[in-house]
Parts: C-alpha cells; sequence; structure tokens
C-alpha cells in the first residue's frame, strides 16, 4: 500500500494552522476571512487576511480535490494518467509583509494520488522560496541553510536539485531577471518510498517556519519611507508579472474554472509599473538585480 | 502597386503628434520621455508621460520594424509568409486617467506588408477600445457614435462587425467580465483595395480624438475620494490581468524580446487587488460589471 491520503490531509491541514498561528503571533490585527468550502468534489479551506500590522496580505490556504478526471493540467508528464479518478491535498501560501526591508514568502506542498483502482501512481511537489527587496546576504545564508537542513536526512544530492530547480522556476525570462533568492522546487516527486518521501515533505513544511520567522523578526522593525515603499511596489509589478505570465499554478487555476478569487489571492495588495525604473546608481535598489541572480549562498 | 509604407508611415507619426499635442493641451504637466531608437531594423518612437495633472500615466508608442524574416506570431493565419521579408506600421496608446470618473482607453492601427518581392501581401489592424471605472450610459453611447461614424463611409456592415470583434476580444474568461464598453477591433484587413483600406484605417484614427476627448472633458472636473480611487486601483488590477494574460500584442511583443519597458508601457501606474472585493450593494461601484456586459449602444 503505502499511499493512504489521510495522513497527508491530517499534516498538511495541520501545517496552514500552524502557520496562521504563527502570523497572529507577530500580527495580531491579521483578520483572516474563513469560508470553508466542502462538496463532493472535495473541500477546500482558503484563509485570506489583508491589512495586518506587518502584513498587507497573507493566503494560507488548503484544498483536498476529489475527482473522477484528473485535468490533463495535472498530468502533462504522465498522459496515461488523464481522466482517471485522483485526489489533490495541497496546501499554498503567500505572505507580502508590509515592511520592504521584510522579503515576500511563498510556497507550497502538494499530494496527488491518481488512476484507475488498483493500479494508482502517487507524487508530491512543493517547495518554498523568498523574493526579497532588499539584498541581505545573512539572510538569503539562513534561508538556504534551513532550505538544506530539511533535504539533507533524505539524501546529500537533493538540496541542490531542488534549489536548481527553484532557480529555474522562479525567473522572468523577457526581464532575463531572477524573481527571488529561490529556495526549493520539487514536481513528480516518487522514489517509490512513500513513507521516506512524505517524511521528506514534511521536512520541507517543518522548515519553513524557522527559515522564514527569523528573518522576519530581524528585519519588520527596521525603519522605511516612501522610497522603500516604491520601490517594493515596483518589484510587486514584477510578482505580478511572473503570477499571471509564467506561473503553471496560476494559469492552470485560472484555466480549469478554479474560483478566481482563491487562485489570485497570492497576488500583492499594490503593484506599481513606473517607465524605466532605475533607482540611483549604487543605491540599496539599484544593488538589488545582481544580488538575486541565482548563486550557490552556502559556499 | 497601392501598397506604398511611406504614406502609411507618414500618417501614422502625424497621428502620434496630434495624440501628443491634445494631450498636452489639456494637461500641460505632462513630460513626454522620447527617446528614439533607430537602426536597420527600424524606427521607434516611444513617448510616455507619467504623473501629469489629469492623467497617472499615459502612452503613444510609434514603431516602424524591418525585417527579413517575418515573426510566426504575427503570421498564425498566414502560414505561407513566415520568415518572408516585411515591414509593419504601427502606433499604440494608452491613457490612463487620474480622475476615477474618466475611463482609460486604448488603442493601435497598424500595417503589414511581407512576402518575397513582387509577391507582398498587405494587411491591415487595429482599433480603439475604452475602459470606464464608473457607468456613465451618455459617454458609451458618444463612444459608439463616434465609433460607427469613424467606419459608415466604408460600408454598414463594418461597425457592427468591428464592435463584436472588439467586445469578444477585451474579455477576462477566467472572471467572465468584459473589460469595458469596447469600440472597434480589427485585423487582417484587406478588401483588394489598398486606397480605400488606408482611408478606413485614417478614419478610425481621426475619430479617436473626438471620441475620447468629450468624455474626459465631461469628467475630469468630477469630485472624487478615497473610495473611487481605490476602485480605480481593483479595476486596473483587472487591466493587468487582462495585458499579461490574454493580450497577445503584450504576448508577442515579451515573447519576441522587444523592449519590455515599451511593451510594458501600458500597464497601470497602480493595481490592487483586494481579496473578495465586493462594493456595496446597489452603489455605482456594485453596478459598473452588469454595465459593461456588451450589448447594443446605438439603438
Amino acid at each position: 500500500m503505502g499511499h493512504d491520503v489521510k495522513p497527508v490531509v491530517e499534516y498538511i491541514r495541520t501545517l496552514q494552522q500552524q502557520f496562521i498561528e504563527r502570523l497572529l503571533t507577530v500580527d495580531s490585527a491579521l483578520v483572516f476571512q474563513g469560508e470553508k468550502q466542502e462538496s463532493a468534489r472535495g473541500v477546500s479551506k482558503p484563509r485570506v487576511a489583508e491589512g495586518g500590522d506587518h502584513f498587507d496580505k497573507v493566503a494560507v490556504q488548503f484544498t483536498h480535490s476529489i475527482g473522477q478526471r484528473l485535468p490533463p493540467a495535472a498530468t502533462e508528464r504522465k498522459p496515461e494518467l488523464a481522466n482517471t479518478p485522483f485526489q489533490a491535498v495541497a496546501i499554498s501560501w503567500i505572505f507580502h509583509p508590509k515592511n520592504p526591508y521584510v522579503p515576500t514568502t511563498h510556497g507550497n506542498l502538494r499530494f496527488f494520488i491518481a488512476g484507475e483502482q488498483g493500479r494508482e501512481q502517487w507524487w508530491f511537489g512543493g517547495g518554498f522560496d523568498l523574493t526579497p527587496y532588499y539584498g541581505f546576504e545573512s539572510d538569503a545564508i539562513h534561508w538556504h541553510t534551513q532550505a538544506k537542513k530539511a533535504c539533507v536526512p533524505f539524501g546529500a544530492n537533493l538540496y541542490p536539485q531542488f534549489k536548481k530547480q527553484c532557480d529555474d522556476y522562479f525567473y522572468l525570462p523577457h526581464r532575463q531577471e531572477t524573481r527571488g533568492v529561490g529556495g526549493l522546487f520539487f514536481e513528480d516527486w516518487n522514489t517509490g518510498d512513500f513513507d521516506s518521501d512524505f517524511a521528506m515533505v514534511r521536512s520541507v513544511g517543518d522548515h519553513f517556519i524557522p527559515a522564514f520567522f527569523p528573518i522576519f523578526e530581524k528585519r519588520h522593525t527596521m525603519p522605511f519611507g516612501e522610497r522603500e515603499q516604491h520601490h517594493q511596489e515596483i518589484r510587486r509589478g514584477r510578482y505580478v508579472e511572473f503570477n499571471l505570465l509564467y506561473d503553471r499554478g496560476t494559469k492552470y487555476g485560472l484555466q480549469s474554472g478554479r474560483r478566481v478569487e482563491s487562485v489570485l489571492a497570492s497576488m500583492p495588495a499594490v503593484s506599481r509599473w513606473t517607465y524605466h525604473y532605475t533607482p540611483p546608481e549604487g543605491s540599496p535598489e539599484a544593488k538589488l538585480q545582481q544580488f538575486l541572480v541565482a548563486r550557490d549562498w552556502l559556499v
């Protein structure tokens, strides 16, 4: 056996609860909208909050989908599974902080099981990534140290592989820019050992709080003004460009007729486009893009 | 003959100048950035201004491209022309007003000629459309009256055809929303009579100022506050969604490696995404989407 959905659902619901509790610990002004939607097609529990003291917008969304026909979009690499019965369990989260010195962060974990009874296939996917507005080397090193720690028990190759996949994925070809400092990204993960793979996924989920919140704690009291905010809004424009032009989750979500508000809950509150935005040479804003160029943070 | 590029270039450059002069007449605070780029591959003259008294952002861009290989994206419907020599002459414009009672407006006109020498094909494309934040029936009627007037000398069927194509094009399937009240939209236009087709295109270009500016004059002094501005920012988010998810010009521009800043000069200055934005029932903001549903404005 070894591909029971129940423990995955339990873990992912618990993780959603942990993230929300942690957010409320640091920002008690956050009020989560918590409509729960339940049907024969599954359970969806988006939790979105806006206008906190320290976060403009956060979304932590849980879905458990049960269907008779796996959408072709989910099976490009497994065409034999198209239109077979399936279950998908997923959490996705995004935190858009108020203070421009605190990076935006995003992540998701998902489990699929699909196929005719007795011949099911399963796989995991997910990861987390960090999008700073200002480059702090110590933050990027801390982030990647945690990302690596999450992976190490499951093989020495995992972190470099997932890290590279993350750099490759969060890239804006039209600008030739990386979106942030990356993190972890994996897809179609199935080593044949469900228990070990599920443990790896839990390890990634469990390392998110220790990866992100120390950075938040360090940066969220830094004073900022209009200049930093303007820069943040411009960079959020890049985030919007990435999500609408390239992000597969967003694309498939919109194409497959999922609730638009859930799919686009990842969008920043405010984004700005300024023609030829060029921060003064040598300014921290101007140095950002160079800082973000993909590199090995842990040498 | 009948497919000389020169008069098209002249007309379109003059139109660019006219639009800019008209904008400066009503908003002398606009400062246009005017870098001109000239090479063997053609001339491009983007003119973009931000932070005027009455416009947050306007872009009026002229390009004349000369190439040895027509990009496949431009020839989906004419595969025999892919990779043949071509010229393209185009103007595109977008005005993002400051006052939320003034609609955003956008348009473009373009001329293509492509093919091996002696066997060239040519065609026109373009149109203009209006995206109100608040529904004023008289504005939509005025707009469509001018749109129709532009078309009538060239056949009774033109306006209904171009109007429907505009409604079909400026539609957000993921939200099942029309973007605005439409206008005119045509592609691959070649009746076999260059002089008449070019005259039609000039007529569309010449009717833009009488279509838009009376609406601007009527609305730009209306008082507004935070509520209207918030609504405007949300609706500009829809504009961003349309441009990045669906607009073919934007897509091809980004894919073909055109200057990103020119392609994305159409983006609004500030856009906002609020989870489950639902204006109070019965408010003018709540009535907008119903107002925008495609209909015949000239009955």
